[in-house]
């Protein structure tokens, strides 16, 4: 067998379904050829291969994570609005003095997508940090066809790098911008007639996205979205049920939703019909952290009804500026309870399915794209325990053997 | 005036005490003499002075971190028990198994100081990138003179690297080992009467430390160890009433103690005399978070109080694994409701005041030692906003300029 890169003397984290607990191959070979696995197996089975050896002294390799959840792209930042809050100030005065998400839209718009791209750098840099490969992107603080276009070509941008794999998704139902509080259902329609074909024309969107909330947009405005999408051969995802139960479960089993996210007030009804769709549910603690909610997504009940779970760092500037996905895993597993075998499919083959690309990322196993992990860890579990610790000893990207940072 | 560095173009964030917030002082000058602060303020009112010029782009410029309470040198990591635990084992099965404290006690007994050090090490690391210059250590995983010994010279050696300051606690009274279980009294007088008198005598240790709680040892324990210590000149730090109210509080008032750290039960009828006697509390969110406390420190009372707060990391193998101080920080925000301010005061001049060191570190001032860290950040209150995200530019240890990591 022909090999570009041969890696030995280490132990693999498959994250293929139905085998050992995580996949985990002790003393295994994987074989790499161009971009993709030729290869992967234990040391004693693996077939004569040329090519170039690496020994990985015994380190952890495991599936490129995948961050599937993200609001990289964005202006400014809210840190003044974060220090507000812990001296006293309310929501309402800083919400008033153009604080909260208008004060992203505003730093947001009228900056070029390389200005987006730049300013999204040092967050993305912090992901690989993390064995990060393939990152979701969402627009969102736009709200207007040039704003929303400029971000999705500013994280497409990202993705021209070479060295992280970028899927984007244009978020056209966040919130109402302040121009259309009074009548949000002409924002809809724009969003449908005008913005939507236009982001989908260009080519710039991979998925569509709505934030289902009564403080944002209702489950039959996010429905004729999603159905808008579709005609145009745009899957979705939703932003469902954090706050309240908005119905975001029902709309998502409803629209054949790639993933429903959030989920802390998800109606436990509504599970059944979401698990044989095969809808993946993104758990998303860094939020659940920052906004110190109490009440966790129906974990137990997700795993009854053999639900996928997620798991991403859904970074922004608001209610999760959070740019670890290790420490999402950390968060998922402290706070709701996921084992660290589910945190780590959470961000490998079950994130993979919540973009829609389950066959082509998420696992290590001949043919798919070779976007792997390699850490200074003997133990999987090791990923999900330490807190703020980066174990990341390099990352392969399409192949390609990507140093430390 | 003659300068070996001089930093120009800069914000800096001073902590000077009554001052401006944070000691504010935008675009400064910082001007090096061998390893001291010569002079520091507005570029205005800057002297004239000779030496390298460095212009640090606008930069944000704070005192070097300081990590006042650590356990970072230990054998082994506790990832197994970790997992065990979320896959529903309970503490008394994993217990009966040989995990919690004793595993760790296990594989550090036997390591050598150079093998304890190199354990630590990526730990190390991981505080460095977030701007830490001073970490404090503790022993206490020992258990009986050669281990504890090991333990506090692998932390000296530590400190011998050059690149960071370590202050060393001998934690003299941390867990009663096994073979004592029935008679506790026996370890308490075989520590007072022959581990701390030879510790002592070598050197080892800067301050000593003790538990007490009702699952370890008692406030009159640690009061004989206390009186014990201070006669031969060191001074004490408390781990007090995080799970109960063992009069950890007034033990600490009573033996004049640096520090009283923990705090979670700590009596509010108590705070009067610590605020008396000047005992920084240290508080160690990283705990609470992988512990799912649900009372926090009576960070309402300290302020009231006048209490100086400090914020730690306790990384330790079991109840916090946390090797990043400005999540650290960002914790004691979200989960106690510190102000940046006050979060950035207790990694600095607090922290200092923690360790006994508050003429030597923690303020950007003239003759205190140049330490510092410099941040790729507008404004202070960044540290402590983004979550898991290393803002770290470089260090400045002892007016050495160090690369960032
Ligand atoms: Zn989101
Ligand atoms: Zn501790």
């Amino acid at each position: 067998m022909a090999g570009d890169l041969i890696l030995t003397n280490c132990c693999i984290a498959t994250m293929a379904e139905n085998a050992a607990p995580y996949g985990l191959i002790e003393d295994a070979v994987l074989i790499l050829s161009g971009d993709r696995i030729a290869w992967v197996g234990p040391r004693d089975a693996a077939p004569s291969a040329e090519g170039e050896r690496q020994d990985l002294g015994g380190r952890l390799v495991t599936p490129g994570l995948i961050d599937c959840h993200t609001h990289l792209v964005f202006g400014g930042e809210r840190s003044a609005e974060f220090e507000a809050r812990l001296n006293g100030q309310t929501y309402e005065q800083i919400s008033k003095a153009g604080g909260g998400i208008a004060s992203t839209v505003a730093a947001t718009r009228g900056l070029s997508a390389a200005e987006l791209a730049r300013a999204a750098s040092s967050r993305l840099e912090a992901l690989l940090k993390d064995g990060v490969t393939t990152v979701e992107i969402k627009s969102g603080y736009g709200l207007d066809l040039d704003s929303e276009r400029e971000m999705l070509r500013g994280a497409r941008l990202l993705g021209e790098r070479g060295d992280v794999h970028v899927r984007t998704t244009f978020l056209g139902l966040h919130t109402v911008p302040a121009t259309y509080r009074e009548n949000a259902g002409d924002y809809v329609d724009l969003v449908i007639n005008d913005i939507l074909p236009e982001i989908a024309k260009e080519g710039l969107a991979d998925a569509v996205d709505a934030y289902v909330e009564h403080i944002a947009f209702s489950a039959d405005d996010a429905g004729r979205f999603f159905d808008a999408a579709r005609r145009l051969g745009l899957p979705a995802k939703l932003h469902a049920d954090q706050l309240s139960d908005a119905g975001g479960v029902r709309l998502a089993s409803r629209s054949g939703c790639l993933s429903a996210d959030h989920l802390e007030y998800a109606n436990s009804g509504d599970l059944l019909e979401m698990a044989a769709r095969g809808i993946v549910a993104v758990l998303l603690p860094g939020a659940f952290y920052t906004l110190r909610e109490e009440q966790a997504p129906p974990v137990e009940a997700l795993r009854r009804h053999g639900i996928g779970m997620a798991v991403a760092t859904d970074c922004n500037p608001g209610t999760s500026p959070l740019t670890s996905l290790l420490l999402a895993m950390n968060m998922a597993c402290t706070m709701f309870r996921l084992t660290p075998e589910e945190a780590l499919a959470g961000t490998t083959r079950v994130a993979a399915r919540a973009l829609g690309l389950e066959r082509e990322i998420g696992v290590i196993a001949p043919d798919m794209r070779a976007d792997l992990a390699i850490w200074n860890a003997a133990r999987p579990a090791e990923l999900s325990y330490w807190v703020g610790q980066s174990l990341l000893e390099c990352r392969v990207v399409s192949g390609k053997r990507l140093r430390s940072h």
